[in-house]
């Protein structure tokens, strides 16, 4: 950069930055002296193409320049070739080419940024800015000599320290084997990906390629889940998701839920062992079938990141988890791993891939519950957030940055449709969504792959391939919530006979009554019916739900927040009306209650995309204050509050603002409320 | 440590270190302050007995004190049940009970230091000082606690940073499998290996035992040669050698020397992988071998060395030694390696055990010659020492504290019993000394498992289990000097025929003649001649050894050295006087040739015993300057010369005044000066 106020002035935007630079001076090098964020890998040899910029000729009063036909130099034969081979964007220039030659204004469209920001999809507005720990660099390496006898490995580094200023590096052994032919096929020119640890200045050479290396590196964001594996694959370049895909965890064969897989290890010698192959093997086989997918070769996927509950880091790490099955609940490690994906016997990876795993925050809060913390930065809300990850074990956090406490509830798996008697997982044919007329009783139902409600004409065709095969989560939730708002349930959680209730669809089992939603049994179709069992199971879960994100509200000294957030790809789908009804969230206005998508899932994509972001969450989870349901007295107290519809003692006026429940009791003094009684107890 | 006048003076012995300390203050803890060097892995709970020292009573004019009865505490409670456990050595006590109550002088025997000094057995004074990598540490850890839910790893690194002063602890992944169950079985304490590396200030876990780990660390110091593999099993924590064992290398069965192995690589896709699982295998076995050998269990070895050439050295590495078969010789990786021993697939040694391999010089000079000037230190010689490591590829080194050069010369195999007639390995029966009677021209011989002579009563008693099998190595260069000695052979290397040398011994062979050191085939015995090829092939060795060494003396611009030093098992056994006659070494005083031993594998023993040792070479080898013989113009030049006996046109003063040659040709015009001519063309 000169001081020349004769030289021409570089003015960039959108950053704004400017500098004089003397005649001559390619645009790459100006925006480097300046630091502005303009991309290369080859380092300005004119082959990536990563650094192409948008002049911009005419008047620029905001910026006090004239920028003259001829500010920068003419195309040069680099330039041409590479738009005859690949195309140059119509005004667009390669920034390593193109030199200054007098005052000038220079765009660099958001594909030339290092540090891309990726605008999610989800209704939130958080971006993720591109800052991957593996970067490609293209590298022109000396050609060995006899009378300075270095490695070509010492080379390589030389090189990199010279035309990239990276130190430090180190390379793995399996990556010996490729140098010299890799150096050999390219001339000396190579490209490497070079992976930069967050916790310390070393880089480590992953993988190498002759010449310019063009095919892009992947990485894979992966949540794993007790029920579900779901990944994302994604560019590390650009940040896009390439393809997204699940898979069913292999170990519910072993146990439906984290306890009872905790149980399977303690009962059988090696069943630790047994789960930890099944799930490496299933996350395997979906690093193949989402690379299938996606048309790219599994072995350019170089970076994964993993969130999961404890049970689920240590079964995947190869850690008995015995120890998260009993008080104290002591992880293995708490603190975030960075290792090898071989180490986690998945071949179907490059075999140098990195895989870091985001802290845990407690024996009960895992690197899942840190995931959503890093997508919805409790610690940065201005007002009191309820942050809720509703599944098998819900998460949830409650802050502001004043400080943001964390605990884990056990809901069990009745959201999930599981232990409901029509329950089902949310596929084609689950009844998603259901209303309840107030007057008449009568039910009306959407399923799942259909938009039609079904007293709206041609449901019937609609549905006639899927069948109505059962109510998934979000659907049993909607049932209950629209039971007690039409009168059919009292706040203890009872049943009223068709006596009491008025409606033939409230149909006696045994001692107790159901509501039938649809008997097509006659004709060979479906009986569906929400038992009273079915109330007792989401009574239970809700209370654990609310009882959890009660403990923290203890702790922070307050009785109300100012929103929820719904996290989750369950938590997207339940309606704030009917969850708050039931009493699974505290009492806010309505429009407080949104929903952040699968916040753990986008908290892995942050932190596959942003190393800083690694570093972050591990400072942030250090600072979370943990409360420890299993063995908070207060917790089985709320629990037991929590139980009646929205609940026994804790006003929901909110909720009596825009949805008056009716005052129904069905208790005639018979033993079903017993039975209630027991359940409770019996949980704990 | 105290600056009160009349607290208790301490004085250490051997160091000299002293202070005041306030009365009841524990040993260990005055030693400590003192900077004494004390051992402890228990820090100081009484428990692992490192910390022996023993108190002097009386006067002691020397120090300025006079030590009373009860300068020390009396025993305690621990002290008494350690003795009667494992008793305790007359007059020591244990630094960390006893404390000061007056003046008092304790000696530090040479187990309790933590720097032991390692005596080596062999000629050279030098000592090692241990500082190994890997040390024990025992630490009690703290219990977990759900309301600070932090992992056991991160208790345990805390507990290592606060009882230790040991941070930034990370940890294998395997190791976290036995974690949690260890430190519940130790209640707590555990014994913890713990790897620093010398490159950064990272330590590593590497292995864990509840309770007090008493069985000890163990390291493998590896000498991975062209033919044998030999491997020293030493005590990391006092330096012993517990046990030293050898193995042929596997991969001569895919080439005797290098290049061979070379071009097997070359010629056979997929050889490269071949030669490396065989030699991988090899030193595994090994391992188990040595292992029950010293009666210890394998995994207990933690730390592993290898010293090789470059091409062993890639071979070990899964590298492809191609590029090590033609100029420039380009190494993959020329700088040390520091790695798991997994990676190198060598499962019976921990599996968490840490391998180093030292950095080697150039294509041609590898980590064994590192390891030889490890050893040997030429560069703080204060006269000129030219060091020869004999072998089927010599490595040499010249040098003082100015200056250090190395190269290696391609000898061949011929000093190693191979490519002559009755040539053999060293083993029992084989002839590895003999004299000429310079009038009668008889021999007289030493085989190996004897001491006597041949010509001595009750020789052939005690051969006759070995029997008389051949040559070996030492035996040809005496044979061959002797030759020279006693007129057999001119100084072309042309043996004489019976009539020229006038004893029957030298028989006609084809158009030239062998020297016949004994026949006893009429009795079904052995036939061993030295054969004019035997001369040619010897030759040829001696003379690339010769060249190489006066390359270097061209680079330093000097025509003697001062010394000269024979390391390599071989070398141990080479008789001084026959190699100058023979003209394998420089003209040097007879006394100023002395052997070093296995020079590599005492290299190879110090980097495993002291960590600083390994930057140190690290350091040196960067200073080395690397000579190529192959492409070097004058290497041929000497090599030529060098294929008189001693030499054709370098005077041998030295060698002149203790054994002057005679003067002896045997030329007749006929054709076998130009064989050995045609030889020499072949070579280049």
């Amino acid at each position: 950069m000169s001081t020349d106020p004769t030289d021409p002035l570089v003015v960039f935007t959108p950053s704004g930055k400017r500098g004089r630079f003397a005649v001559g001076t390619p645009v790459l090098t100006a925006a480097r002296q300046l630091g502005v964020d303009l991309d290369s890998v080859c380092g300005g040899r004119g082959i990536c193409s990563k650094c192409q910029i948008t002049p911009s000729y005419g008047e620029f009063p905001k910026h006090g320049v004239t920028v003259a036909a001829d500010a920068l130099s003419d195309w040069n034969a680099v330039e041409e070739r590479y738009d005859q081979k690949r195309g140059l964007k119509p005004g667009r220039r390669l920034g390593c080419q193109a030199t200054v030659q007098g005052d000038i204004v220079i765009d660099v469209p958001p594909e030339s940024q290092v540090h891309k920001q990726v605008v999610r999809k989800a209704a939130s507005a958080r971006v993720i800015q591109m800052d991957p720990a593996t970067r490609l660099y293209f590298v022109e390496v000396d050609e060995p000599d006899m009378h300075e006898p270095t490695g070509d490995l010492e080379r390589l580094k030389r090189a990199l320290s010279e035309q990239w200023q990276i130190d430090d590096i180190r390379a793995d052994l399996t990556l010996l084997s490729k140098l010299q032919p890799a150096l050999r096929k390219g001339k000396f020119q190579v490209t490497v990906a070079l992976h930069k640890s967050h916790r310390d200045a070393v880089a480590t050479v992953i993988e190498i390629w002759p010449g310019l290396h063009e095919s892009g590196l992947y990485g894979l964001a992966i949540d794993l889940g007790s029920t579900t594996v779901a990944a994302h694959l994604t560019d590390l370049e650009t940040g896009e998701v390439k393809a997204s895909s699940g898979i069913m965890n292999p170990q519910i064969r072993f146990g439906e839920d984290l306890m009872s897989r905790v149980s399977y290890a303690m009962m059988n010698p090696g069943g630790d062992r047994e789960m930890t192959a099944a799930v490496r093997d299933a996350i395997n086989t979906l690093s193949v079938e989402i690379a299938a997918e996606a048309g790219i070769d599994p072995t350019l996927i170089i970076e994964l990141v993993f969130v999961c509950n404890p049970v689920m880091h240590h079964l995947l790490l190869g850690i008995d988890p015995v120890e998260l099955g009993q008080a104290p609940f002591a992880l293995a490690t708490s603190d975030s791993i960075s290792m090898l994906a071989r180490e986690l016997d998945l071949p179907a990876v490059n075999t140098r891939a990195r895989t870091y795993i985001l802290p845990c925050i407690a024996g009960h809060v895992g690197a899942d519950c840190a995931a959503v913390a890093l997508s919805e930065e409790p610690g940065k809300s201005e007002d009191l957030a309820l942050i809720i990850d509703v599944g098998t074990n819900a998460e949830i956090l409650l802050g502001d940055r004043h400080s943001v406490l964390a605990c884990s509830s056990p809901t069990g798996p009745a959201f999930e449709g599981a232990q409901i008697s029509s329950g089902q997982r949310a596929a084609p044919g689950a009844i998603e969504a259901i209303r309840i007329d107030p007057v008449t009783k009568e039910p009306r139902f959407r399923v799942i792959g259909c938009d039609l409600w079904s007293d709206e004409d041609g449901f019937a065709e609609a549905t006639a391939t899927t069948g109505i095969t059962g109510i998934c989560g979000s659907g049993i939730i909607e049932a209950v919530a629209e039971m007690r708002m039409a009168g059919l349930l009292d706040d203890s959680g009872l049943i009223g006979s068709a006596e009491q209730t008025g409606t033939a669809r409230s149909v006696p089992e045994g001692r107790t009554h159901s509501y039938l939603i649809i008997d097509a049994s006659a004709e060979g179709g479906p009986r569906i019916t929400v038992t009273q069992g079915d109330i007792r199971a989401i009574q239970l879960a809700k209370s654990a739900l609310y009882a959890g994100a009660r403990l923290l509200m203890d702790s922070r000294n307050v009785d109300k927040v100012d929103r929820v957030v719904l996290a989750g790809a369950f938590g997207a789908h339940i309606s704030p009306l009917h969850a708050m009804v039931l009493g699974m969230i505290p009492d806010v206005p309505l429009d407080k209650v949104t929903s952040a998508g699968n916040a753990a899932g986008t908290g892995a994509r942050i932190a596959l995309c942003n190393i800083a972001a690694r570093a972050e969450i591990e400072r942030v989870v250090r600072q979370i204050t943990k409360v420890e349901t299993a063995i908070e007295p207060k917790f089985q107290e709320h629990f037991v509050a929590a139980n009646a519809i929205p609940h026994k003692t804790d006003p929901f006026p909110e909720l009596a603002r825009i949805a008056p429940l009716p005052q129904v009791s069905f208790n005639t003094g018979g033993g079903d409320a017993e039975g209630g009684g027991r359940r409770r107890r019996r949980r704990g």
